[in-house]
C-alpha cells in the first residue's frame, strides 16, 4: 500500500473528486494558508467545478477563491468565520448561492452527523508521515493545534494530507491518525511562517482598552467565579489578552489554582499555565509561536478536538465546563445580542467561530468593548445580525460601565457589592449616542448572502446583500 | 451537565438498556478485570435479560458470565479470544445462540461501519474525570493503553465510564474523550493488579523453546528485512519472547535501527525501543508493569486505538506497514492453515485477536511452535479450526526445522542461503507422528457453537459442539 502520490492534482483526481461535490478545508495556517488557495488551482485546471468549499474560516489569504467564483469552479462556501476581503466581495452578492454560517462546535457536529457531508478533506499537515499519520506540532510550518481539521479527517469519503514536512514512518506524537487518510502529498511550502502566527500576540497599549481590561478582570474576581478549579477562555484581542493579564496578577496574588484555560491558546495563557493559574490547557487552535512551542513540548497543554472543545452534539465538551469567557463585539444590542458577523455598514468581516458556542457554555459569558468604534456606537438597538443570542450573554464591559443581562441580577448584585460601575445598557448606548450621534441604519438589499445557522444547526438569522452603486 | 452517578445500576437505568439490547466491554484488565462481572451482575439484580454481550477478550476471571448465560441474562457472546474455562462451558453448548468470533482489527471496524452496534458501552478506566475523559496510564488499576475501548467509547448509543481513581477535571493526557462519555461512575476497585498485568512476561526456560526461537531470530536476519526501518511485533509467549530477545541481539550487533515495534507491548519491546532498535512503539495492549510504566513515560511509545491497529476498514492501520510477525499456534495443517481458537480436543481455549490481522498485513508471517505438545502433533493435515488462512502465513519454525510456504519460495531461498534447516511442512508432520503417533480425530458433535469471521467480516469456520458423556 502507498499512499504517496506525486502532486495534488494526482491526489485530486485519485479522490474521485467531481462537479457538484464539496470539499473541505481547516485553518491553523490562518493567514498564512496556501494550501487551500494550493488545491482549488489545481482543481481548476483539472476542469472540476461547481464545487462547494466547507472551509472553517477564511482569511485574507483566500482571496484567490473570488476568481475560482467568478470561473464557477465554486459555487457555494460554508465557513464559521470570513475575513473583510472576501467577506466584502459575498456581502456585494459574487455567490448565487447564500455562504453557510456556522460556528465551530456546530461545524464539527454537523461533520459528524452528516448534516454535512464532505466528499474530499485535504489537510494542510506541517509534518506527516507516508500513511497520513500527521501533526501541526513540528515542522518549517507548525501551527500547533489541529483542532478543526480531525472531523474533516474523520468522516469525509475522501482523506488527502498536504504537508511540505515528510518524516520516516511512523510520526512520533501524531495527531490525526493513518486510518482515516487516503492520500499523501508533499510539497514544497503549505504555509508563509508570518502569517500562520504572529511573532507573538500584543496586549493594547490604547487607554480605552486597558481600562476595560481592568474592569473585566475586576468583575471577573466579583463575580463568586474565580476559585480553586476556576477555568477561563479569551479571545486574541488586545483588551481580552490585556484582561488576561490582569486576571492572572490578580490570581497569582490571591493564590487561586484555576483548572484549564480554553481555546485559540495564545502566549498569555500560557504564561498563566506556566504561573500556575491554571493546571492544563486545551488548545483547538495556536494563535502565537509561544503557543505552538508549549503544545509541543508541555503535556499539560493539549490538542483538542473541535467536538471536544465546542461540539454541541458531542456528549460533552470544554465549553461546558467553563466558568468565564472574555468575547468581543462588532456590535450588541439592549437585548444582549451580539452580532461578530458583519461590520457597522452590514458588511461580512468575521463570523462566529467559538463566539455563541463559548457563551452557551460558559457560567459567565463576558463581552468586552468600547463604547464607540470609528464614531459608531457599539450598543443598538438591534444588531445587524445575531451571531449569539442575549440570552446566553450575560455581561457587556465598556470604558464607561458594566452592564449586566437582566437574567444575571446576581451577577449585577456581586458587581455592586465590590463597587465596579453597574450600568444599564441602554444608559450605554445614549452616552455612546451623546458622542457619536444616532447613527443611520446601513442600507441592503433584499437578497439573502449568507445563512447564520446557531451552534444547534437552526438557522439563527440571515445576512442581505449591500447595493453597489456606481458612478 | 452532571455525568457522575453514584452506583453502576443507577448508569445502567440511565443509559436505557432494555431486554435484548447489546453491551459491550474491553479487555485490558485482563484477567484482572472486575468491571464485566459487577455491571453483569447489576444488570441481572435489574431484571434485564436476553443481552448480547461483545467483549474484546473473555478472561477467566470472566466465570460467573456462565451462571448469567443459564438465568437468561446473557444470550449472546461476540468477543475475539475466549479463554480456556468459558471456552469449556460454550464449547459444551451453553448457549443456544452461536458465539460470534472476530479478529481485533475486525471487531472495531465492525463496530465502526454499524455491521455490530453497541447499545452501551462500559468502559474500565483506570482514571477518569467526572465528565468522562479517561486513560489506562495511571491509577492503582493501570493497564497502559487503552487501545481496544476507543471503537466502543466512540460509536456506542450510550457510553460508561466506571473507575476507581477519579481525578479533577481535566485529567491530562487523556485517551478517551469527554466528547464521547455519557456517565461516569467511581467504585472502590475495577481490577486486581496481579490480574491485570503480569510483573514482568518471561522468557522460556525449555530448550526446545530457546532452538526455535534462535531458528526464528535467524530466519528473520536471513529474510531480508531485517534492516533500517524494520518494523516488527510479536506475542507473549516463552518461545515468542525469547525471539525477540535474539533478534534484538542481532540487530544490537548489527546496528540495525528499526522504525517500530507493534502490538500487545511486553519489557521486551520496550527494552529493543530503549536499545535504539526502534524508534517507536505503537501499543494497543500492555501485557506487563514495564510497558505500563514506558507508554506513561515515554513519548515515542505510543497508545493506537483497535482500528489504527489493525482495523480492516481503515484507510491504512499499523499492520499494513508490519515487516515481520511472530505468532503462535495450537495448530497449523499441510496448506498452512493455523488454529488458534481450539485445542486438539476440539475445546475453545483461545481467539484470533490480532492473529490474522498482523498475519495479513505483515511481510512474513511467522509461526513458532513445537512439533508436538502433549503427545500431539501440531502440523496436522487439516486444522479443526482455521483462524487464520494459510495463503496469509508464511514461515513455520520447529525446533526440527522451518517450513515455509510455497508461495514464498522466495524466502525459502534466502533460509536456504542463511544455511537455516529448510524442510517441508509435510515432513514437520511425519516427524512428529513418529514421536507421537496419529492421533484421532475429536469427536464433535452437529451444532455450531461459533461462527469464526475473517477480519473482513466474512464466515471463516464454524466451531461445532464437544458431546458431553455422562457417567
Amino acid at each position: 500500500m502507498n499512499k504517496m502520490v506525486k502532486t495534488i492534482k494526482e491526489a485530486i483526481t485519485l479522490s474521485g473528486l467531481k462537479d457538484g461535490m464539496t470539499i473541505s478545508f481547516h485553518h491553523h495556517l490562518r493567514n498564512g494558508d496556501m494550501v487551500a488557495v494550493m488545491v482549488l488551482e489545481a482543481i481548476a485546471q483539472l476542469g472540476i467545478s461547481d464545487l462547494n468549499v466547507n472551509i472553517s474560516s477564511v482569511f485574507d489569504a483566500h482571496m484567490p477563491i473570488l476568481q475560482h467564483i467568478r470561473d464557477g469552479v465554486v459555487t457555494g462556501i460554508e465557513t464559521d468565520y470570513m475575513g473583510g476581503m472576501v467577506g466584502r466581495a459575498v456581502s456585494e452578492g459574487i455567490l448565487e448561492k447564500p455562504v453557510t454560517f456556522r460556528t465551530h462546535g456546530g461545524r464539527a457536529s454537523d461533520i459528524i452527523r452528516g448534516a454535512s457531508p464532505i466528499d474530499v478533506a485535504f489537510i494542510a499537515a506541517p509534518t506527516a508521515d507516508c500513511m497520513g499519520n500527521c501533526t501541526g506540532k513540528e515542522g518549517p510550518s507548525a501551527c500547533g493545534s489541529l483542532g478543526y481539521a480531525f472531523a474533516d479527517a474523520m468522516y469525509a469519503k475522501k482523506t488527502v494530507v498536504i504537508t511540505d514536512h515528510l518524516v520516516d514512518y511512523p510520526l512520533i506524537g501524531g495527531s490525526i491518525g493513518e486510518d482515516y487518510v487516503d492520500y499523501v502529498v508533499c510539497v514544497d511550502k503549505i504555509g508563509e511562517p508570518s502569517g500562520i502566527v504572529s511573532g507573538t500576540t500584543k496586549i493594547t497599549k490604547d487607554p480605552v482598552g486597558l481600562v476595560i481590561a481592568d474592569y473585566a478582570a475586576k468583575a471577573i474576581d466579583a463575580s463568586g467565579l474565580l476559585k480553586d478549579g476556576f477555568s477561563f477562555q479569551t479571545g486574541a484581542g488586545g483588551a481580552s489578552l490585556a484582561a488576561a493579564k490582569y486576571l492572572k496578577d490578580i490570581m497569582v496574588r490571591k493564590g487561586i489554582q484555576g483548572s484549564y484555560g480554553l481555546g485559540g491558546i495564545t502566549a498569555y495563557m500560557v504564561d498563566m499555565l506556566q504561573a500556575g493559574c491554571f493546571k492544563a490547557l486545551y488548545d483547538v487552535q495556536c494563535f502565537d509561536l509561544d503557543a505552538v512551542k508549549s503544545i509541543k513540548t508541555d503535556p499539560r497543554h493539549m490538542e483538542v478536538t473541535a467536538s471536544h472543545y465546542a461540539g454541541p452534539g458531542a456528549k460533552s465538551s470544554a465549553v461546558d465546563s467553563l466558568d468565564v469567557v472574555i468575547l468581543g463585539a462588532t456590535e450588541i444590542d439592549t437585548q444582549f445580542n451580539v452580532n461578530v458577523h458583519t461590520d457597522s455598514n452590514g458588511y461580512i468581516m468575521g463570523g462566529s467561530g467559538g463566539h455563541s458556542d463559548t457563551a452557551a457554555g460558559a457560567k459567565m459569558a463576558m463581552i468586552v468593548a468600547p463604547l464607540s468604534r470609528a464614531r459608531l456606537p457599539i450598543v443598538v438597538d438591534q444588531v445587524l445580525c445575531t451571531s449569539t443570542p442575549g440570552a446566553t450573554v450575560d455581561v457587556l464591559v465598556t470604558q464607561c460601565g458594566i452592564a449586566v443581562n437582566p437574567l444575571r441580577q446576581d451577577l449585577a448584585e456581586r458587581f455592586r457589592q465590590a463597587k465596579l460601575p453597574v450600568v444599564e445598557i441602554h444608559q450605554l448606548k445614549e452616552m455612546a449616542e451623546k458622542l457619536t450621534g444616532v447613527p443611520k441604519k446601513p442600507v441592503h438589499g433584499d437578497r439573502v448572502v449568507a445563512n447564520v445557522l446557531y451552534r444547534d444547526g437552526s438557522l439563527l438569522d440571515q445576512i442581505y446583500n449591500i447595493p453597489v452603486f456606481q458612478a
